[in-house]
């Protein structure tokens, strides 16, 4: 089939011409910053033809005579193939040949030329720090070539999705309540109006969800402004139910059509100062905004990651509703591995309609990675019908999946040995293990931060000769967002300290290329532990209830207390997931939670 | 005795109304940003009678109606005792009730007043964020105000020892080798020369050393310009004899006088690049300095902080040496304790004794830190003829303490337990031990930060609820600072990574307040371990050659692993140190290095 990328290319190589563009930079994301957005703001995948049904990550730049797509190293296969016959050539964001995209601008056009962005899709900061080295550079910038307005003709609408109500009960606080909150973060900030951009903060906000407008989160296309006097939700109207619009106005929030944020922050009075987040707020919004702007608002991110106990119990519920779908999921796969028929692609179904059989379960909470020996080597797998494999032989299978329950959300990973682990698998398997046990029990001091803890997980691959390179954990969404921020547990520096209420995930791994992928996922939360003479000190409990696979541990290799920490943890697994399951899955639980014994 | 310090206040208020300066800031550091500046440049300690023959940390303000002295916690004791009837009242820089200097001045301080500096004393940067501050808030700055010329009619002369060469063969570089590698950083960071002002980097460019000049180290007051085609050294002449003559000559070092610097930069060609760090760069130089600055220069330090094999091997003959003066001192404790009548101080004058009976030994390399059970647990504790106590009854004995070898710098901690330990203390012992070990063992991958691995050394104490706040490990010169940069070991981030060379302390300890103190540190050199699949990999090698105290462990408590790394070590400083003791020595050195047996 003949790619009609070209035509688009000349298209957009047209409509450059009339508007004095001479290269355009086209964004892969949305005005609210969105890991994964709509297919409306997906037009970078449309144009370069590199794309997925979960969306990828990608920018574009196009000029006269070239046509380039940056993504980083997660995707540098799969671009290389889709690209082909496209006229764009991949760029590599990451890396050792990583070549910055601003950089490359610099080098490539000459003085007195000019560089066109869609400034609805970029944010603030990235957008000023390409002004601003192409202006020391001679190269004018102009932020308002929103280029898919004049080449895109067939563009999907923006989503319609109704919303609805995340219960008050299941949240365990008011809206008046976190509206409060935010206006004391406000006034921390010295501003006096806040306005939010990114739509899980949104979400979290206002109590309110959707189902379809984003894969894998319940989150939905908005804007939310907050002053102490007036509240506004801008969002398209066909959005809001009889329902929603009664909780809107119960909390004195009104609404306005979506596209009309931008009259709205340009007429804003003089006086107002508005707290906006440079790093999560389109460009296109800054320039219109009438009044003073002030930058921050990390604060709002810092009062949604932390938890309050009645989601920390809600969120226990998902876990048991999460266990026993996985309790059925791996029975399953126990028994029909042998038929030899299993593939990566129909156990993600199966997997898919294990969680949702729940009710309370609304998605997946990402696209899950089922990848079997060498595939779960890669990272960031995601079986297709291309890449699917039959699950046959010996070998690791690596699954890692959540979902969105209404109660919560989960993300776990599991590796379980089939057929006969090697003695290999098994002395891998233990130090991941050594590593997540390691974290999971340390105890803290107050104001300690991830980048502080993340060598505890490492520390055994380390003195072993091996390591893995992605984080050791992220911050999770409570029924939001998997991935959520300001938290971490990383390699890097992240300046945010673990606060009690604060979920994150435990996942060190192995990835031996060729041969097979291990990760072992739970997620905990921070919790106080006691206060001595040396300060306040903090503790994780664990919240995901499966347990890890016995065959994999090699004792020998453990101390007693790693051994008593895995007994006790699938004590626990046992004893909260046995009342909800049938008796044959009971008794495969059982057997699948004897305790470890030293060799 | 009747405080002179009210009159010296009133002196400077006159100076100050002459100049039209409202508020003075004082600081206690030199032109060169030296952590123990020489006496010349202590001004701020005559002035406020907060001093000490070690030198202090403190900056004072005066305005017409309030004299200020800041300070930090390790001094808040000493400070609030001296300044009684000096007119000057305490402030904290560091803990709870700290108070940002710049933020007094703003908050004190009218639109239109104006604060002087001597900005020959104030960093580039430090300056800078004063000057800024101040700006925004109304108030004018004046750089050029350098009170002692007013002030201080005895003020001691700058220091005028001679230099001497420290032998190329000691360092394993020579001269040109090492103006070689600073051009290449020069060209790095897109300069054409540099201007060196801090003391251990000129120390370290030229293989030159005094005796004298500042307290505890062997480096001497200059400033070093490098080009490609000049380079000077800025020195009082009286310290260059026709040996060091002739060595700079050899190396095309020219030399002028130390004022020169400022009428040479002044003067320097229009397009000069000159490279200076700005934290290290006096702001008075900068004021004068007439062609292009570039900020930068860090790559400098890290030169000096990465020591070459030679270095290495000169550094494990200062180990021994060290080792050897610590047998017979620790020998000598354990045979006059009975007596009751050794105390702190006596035992300091008898440990420096010791180490400076070895002729390459020229000086301590900081005041050492002796501290008998609840003095311990003073971090900082200094022993003075006021707080001396004997050493009688049971306890711990904490010495932290270094030597200057020509062939080092060393710099050890030890805590002996006296008489009988308890259970508490050999169980707090054991958990500050099995932290010391785990970051002696870990390895790591290239590119890991010291921040990463700090918590190996508290996660013992962490879970069991204790906790120290210092950092676990700084770096350490070689014949320069005990304390030097970039690298370091600390709860705080620090972007520098650990590379083969570096020389870091492993000192992690435990405070029991009014009880004892334990702190244990070796110096350890980072070096390469293994090339695997996953990447280049680093470990660290203890240098330090002395025993642990082994009747402070508690077996019970550890590995197998840890009890072998004790018993491994111990047969290492065994063997390394009996060949250069006598009999008896090497008969109680035997005793101390019994191997541990797991109960």
């Amino acid at each position: 089939m003949q790619k009609k990328n070209l035509e688009y290319i000349a298209r957009l190589r047209e409509a450059m011409k009339k508007q004095g563009i001479d290269a355009v930079v086209v964004s892969g994301t949305d005005p609210h910053q969105s890991e994964l957005p709509p297919h409306h703001w997906r037009g970078r995948e449309w144009l370069t033809g590199f794309w997925s049904g979960n969306g990828t990550n990608g920018t574009a730049v196009v000029t006269a005579d070239k046509a380039l797509c940056w993504t980083d190293s997660r995707y540098f296969i799969q671009a290389t193939e889709q690209l082909k016959g496209t006229g764009f050539s991949m760029m590599k964001e990451d890396g050792p040949e990583a070549v910055d995209l601003i950089d490359w601008l610099v080098e490539n056009m000459n003085e007195g030329q000019t560089v066109g962005i869609d400034g609805m899709t970029f944010s603030i900061a990235y957008a000023q720090r390409m002004q601003q080295e192409l202006s020391d550079n001679g190269i004018k910038f102009n932020d308002n070539f929103p280029q898919f307005d004049f080449i895109y003709p067939d563009r999907p609408e923006r989503p319609k999705n109704k919303l609805f109500i995340h219960d008050e009960k299941i949240v365990g606080e008011t809206v008046a309540s976190k509206m409060e909150r935010i206006e004391t973060e406000i006034k921390t900030e010295l501003a006096n109006a806040v306005l939010l951009s990114s739509l899980d903060d949104i979400a979290w906000a206002t109590n309110l969800r959707t189902a379809g407008d984003i894969s894998f989160s319940p989150i939905f296309v908005s804007y939310l402004f907050i002053s102490a006097d007036r509240k506004i939700l801008f969002i398209d109207e066909e959005k809001i139910t009889d329902e929603v619009k009664c909780h809107l106005d119960k909390y004195n929030i009104g609404v306005m059509p979506y596209d009309g944020v931008l009259n709205f922050v340009a007429a804003l009075p003089k006086d107002c100062r508005l707290l906006i987040d440079p790093a999560k707020t389109a460009r296109g919004v800054y320039d219109k905004i009438g009044c003073t702007s002030v930058f921050g608002g990390a604060g709002i991110a810092k009062l949604k990651s932390v938890k309050n106990d009645t989601m920390l119990a809600n969120l226990s519920t998902a876990m048991e509703k999460d266990g026993v779908a996985l309790t059925r999921f791996f029975m399953m796969v126990e028994k029909d591995y042998p038929s030899g028929k299993l593939t990566e692609v129909e156990l993600g179904k199966r997997l898919r309609d294990l969680r949702l059989a729940d009710p309370s379960c609304v998605d997946e909470s990402f696209a899950p990675i089922i990848g079997w020996n060498e595939h779960g080597a890669i990272v960031h797998y995601e079986a297709t019908e291309e890449t699917d494999v039959a699950i046959t032989g010996d070998g690791l299978l690596l699954v890692d999946s959540g979902g969105q329950y209404v109660f919560g959300t989960t993300d776990i990973t599991r590796t379980v040995a089939l057929g006969t682990p090697t003695d290999e698998q098994r002395h891998d398997f233990t130090l991941v293990m050594k590593g997540h046990i390691a974290l999971s029990s340390i105890k803290f001091p107050e104001g300690t931060r991830g980048a502080q803890l993340d060598v505890l997980a490492r520390q055994f691959l380390w003195n072993d000769g091996k390591a893995y390179y992605h984080g050791t954990g992220h911050g999770v969404g409570f029924f939001i967002n998997c991935h959520e921020g300001p938290q971490s547990i990383r390699l890097n520096e992240n300046p945010t300290p673990l606060v009690p209420g604060m979920i994150t995930s435990n996942e060190p791994g192995l990835y031996i290329e060729g041969k097979y992928g291990i990760r072992c996922e739970n997620l905990v939360v921070t919790e106080p532990w006691k206060t001595t003479e040396f300060g306040r000190f903090m503790q994780f409990k664990d919240m995901t209830l499966f347990p890890f696979d016995i065959n994999l541990f090699n004792t020998a290799e453990m101390s007693d207390a790693e051994i008593e920490w895995v007994n006790d943890y699938h004590i626990k697994v046992r004893d909260r997931l046995t009342p909800l399951l049938s008796a044959e899955e009971a008794e495969w639980l059982k057997a699948k939670t004897q305790p470890l014994i030293k060799k």
